[in-house]
């Protein structure tokens, strides 16, 4: 049974086994997009769907082989869980909310970045650079929350359609904290009814811009340490190292010497 | 006395009494949202607010508490004034300007920072990254008054309700360096009675775009001298005093050995 | 024959040509700008056609004698190839999509930069920057690949003006990744209709911003790796080889002193 | 005479002097400002333009002087030459373009800047970034003519408003390079009649965008090398001295020795 799943777990890591599921995430991102295409789906939609279907199976087969394969270090990769959860969504029925779950199911599409390695690690650097501006995301949680529950409380009465409800609030500040027609569109309309509207978006667009900057400052930062890490090391260890034993050899002749 | 004193700033650090203030804070952050709950409020509004006055006489009996166990040094934290101010906010009688100080309330909220030492330290670094700013915040604040007058005595006859007078001027100013509406919203409304506005305006923008860039600039040379400082010193410290050292003692033996 | 090519090479290199030939681009830089003022064009139209055909003639000349002066060489040079292409534009017979041939007839005066040595360089450093952002690039490709079925499947029924089909969906993308009105625009009219559109266009703009975030971030930290590598090599590398030279001086006398 | 000169700008350089001209421009800043408010022109405007009066009198006065104390040295001074144009402007004749010039006096208040050394500082900082960055604005200038030029021969004829010739052109990029309404405002309503008009502006808003990018790449690069240069080679180079020092004296007893 081991000799088995062994082989079958070498198998799934040949290239050729590689290949062939990188082509039919290719071929299926090409029929997913032909089924937004009007022409294409009333000439040949019957195929486009079949094929679609084929694709699916393929990767279902694909996925229950690297279960079977990989046993419980398939649970430990989080590339092999983004898999599951992807072709998960293309199985449920999708009597209810059918638009919305057939929209998810075009999702597939991103297998292709579990399948190059050099783009799974640009998303992988992405999501390491994350826990780092925890605090920092935490801080602009706690900011918003504030900000949409006054604002609420402020404007709520007067601009329901902005700032009904925390829902909307946030949705509003967020919009602001964007700058999308920030003046124009809100704080101008809102400032008609209430004229020091302004005492409270003003601070809200600096605190909120300056932590946005303070976020990029750090990922820059970050990166550079890692990157000056990484370089300046080889070389400089070199050089100290060799230092240090020639020292260490001078030190010994003049020990000798004596 | 003293020894009361002590004993009592000992037990308000104790885990316990901090925990116990972060749940109450986090408590209270959730009745102050639900009050913007038209559903939450028609169904237990009195419940809500009775929790709320809770909460508030246990900020209130924590600050009582701090400023005898610690004394003069309470108003020597700036953490201590913030949590001061902000639970002070909430006791002033709201007859008057009631809406708006009711939502100040809710800053009561940013306790939470005050609370957590990582979110402490991030705000911290915030705040210490201000004063290197402050020849830059000068002179664009120079550039926003002096804009300002200039726009208000230029555009204030014919467009008076962007540059009517200083304040409103001031406002639209700095719509326009967000670039926010700029040119569609403000500047060619504006050339269609003065044609030259944008030799006013598009100046502006560039200045003010550019000192806004260079705070950005300073912020990361600065972060990274910092990080920069902190990290290479130690390694690179520790092995130019072994050089140094080894050196000097080779110097002495060979001085010995003659 | 290999002989009159080198001599013509050679001349075509001389300071003389090189000057005369950058006028020339200059002089029909400032005729093409010419041909947009309709004043101009009623009074001196016919010349200032015939003053761009000699102009033309001349590059045309230029790049015949550069074709048989460098030989198989010519083609090997990007610069040369962007000349080709610019020029080659403006001979095509202009009959059918007339106004846009004419139009693109104008990238001629971008041989300004092919001719100076500074402007070069800088394209020459944004190009090259270029493919070590090819990874998210593509990444960013895909995440718009999928964005644009997917709001397709979603919102083209209800909104085809901005999601009829894969290109208006993609386009449309492409304004909100800019932050242009996506909000009192696009999304919050969406909502009016979908109401949980922001669940998707929330997402959307929070992963393209962070990935154009990071594109920056990674521009910055290669741009300082150059910087730093050129920079302190110099000065570090023959302070390294003077101390290990020094060190391998004193070591060989130790061992002769015995 | 050189004597008296000598005097007089020693005179002129006296902390009360600067003091004293510091607090005229200050209260200058304040009556400029005061021009701009009806109630106070209404109730005290004779006396403010008298208080401006007798300001400009003082500056013209401390210029001036300056002239005589300092002769041919005055001119050298960037500051000084800017104190001048800024007053001068003040003195010409208000018949004519009147409301402009008058707008123009409150630059008077940017002299501010040249009496604080920290803002002196800033913006020579500024000031000293721009030769670095003349290639790219070069380059972008060069794109801006071409793309205008390009825009006035295809949309020009059916949006004369925004491409209608080189400066309306010129001015519609701007607006588009700052992504202010670019879609909705411009490009949208452009390809209602061009429907191909986004492979126009997408490229340029790239290559523009990407530009800009670089300038700020190249200001962080340039100030982190600099801030680098400062900060490190004080220490190291002490270290480094100190190591061949070292060497050579252990070379030279060395030699002694044998």
């Amino acid at each position: 049974m081991t000799d088995f799943r062994s082989r079958l777990s070498t198998w799934l890591e040949t290239p050729q086994v590689r290949w062939f599921i990188t082509g039919v995430i290719l071929f299926n991102a090409v029929t997913l997009g032909l089924e937004t295409v009007p022409v294409a789906m009333a000439t040949a939609g019957q195929l486009i769907l079949t094929l679609d279907r084929i694709c699916l199976t393929i990767f279902v087969i694909e996925l229950v082989l690297k279960m079977v394969g990989y046993g419980r270090r398939f649970w430990r990769d989080g590339w092999n869980l983004f898999d599951f959860v992807i072709v998960g969504i293309a199985l449920v029925p999708t009597t209810q909310g059918f638009s919305v779950l057939r929209a998810l199911r075009v999702l597939r599409v991103l297998r292709v970045v579990s399948v190059f390695p050099r783009l799974r690690r640009v998303v992988e650097g992405l999501v390491t650079a994350l826990p780092g501006m925890a605090s920092v995301f935490l801080l602009m949680g706690l900011v918003f929350y504030v900000g949409a529950v006054m604002a609420t409380k402020l404007f709520g009465a007067t601009h329901p359609d902005w700032f009904g409800d925390l829902g909307r609030s946030g949705y509003t500040l967020f919009q602001i904290m964007t700058l999308e027609s920030w003046s124009m569109g809100i704080v101008r309309p809102v400032m008609e009814v209430h004229p020091w509207a302004w005492a409270f978006f003003l601070p809200f667009i600096l605190v909120t811009t300056f932590a946005v900057v303070n976020l990029l400052v750090g990922l820059i930062v970050n990166s550079m340490q890692d990157a000056h890490a990484e370089e300046s090391n080889a070389a400089t260890d070199a050089y100290r190292d060799e230092v240090l034993a020639r020292l260490e050899a001078i030190e010994k002749r003049l020990g000798e010497g004596r």
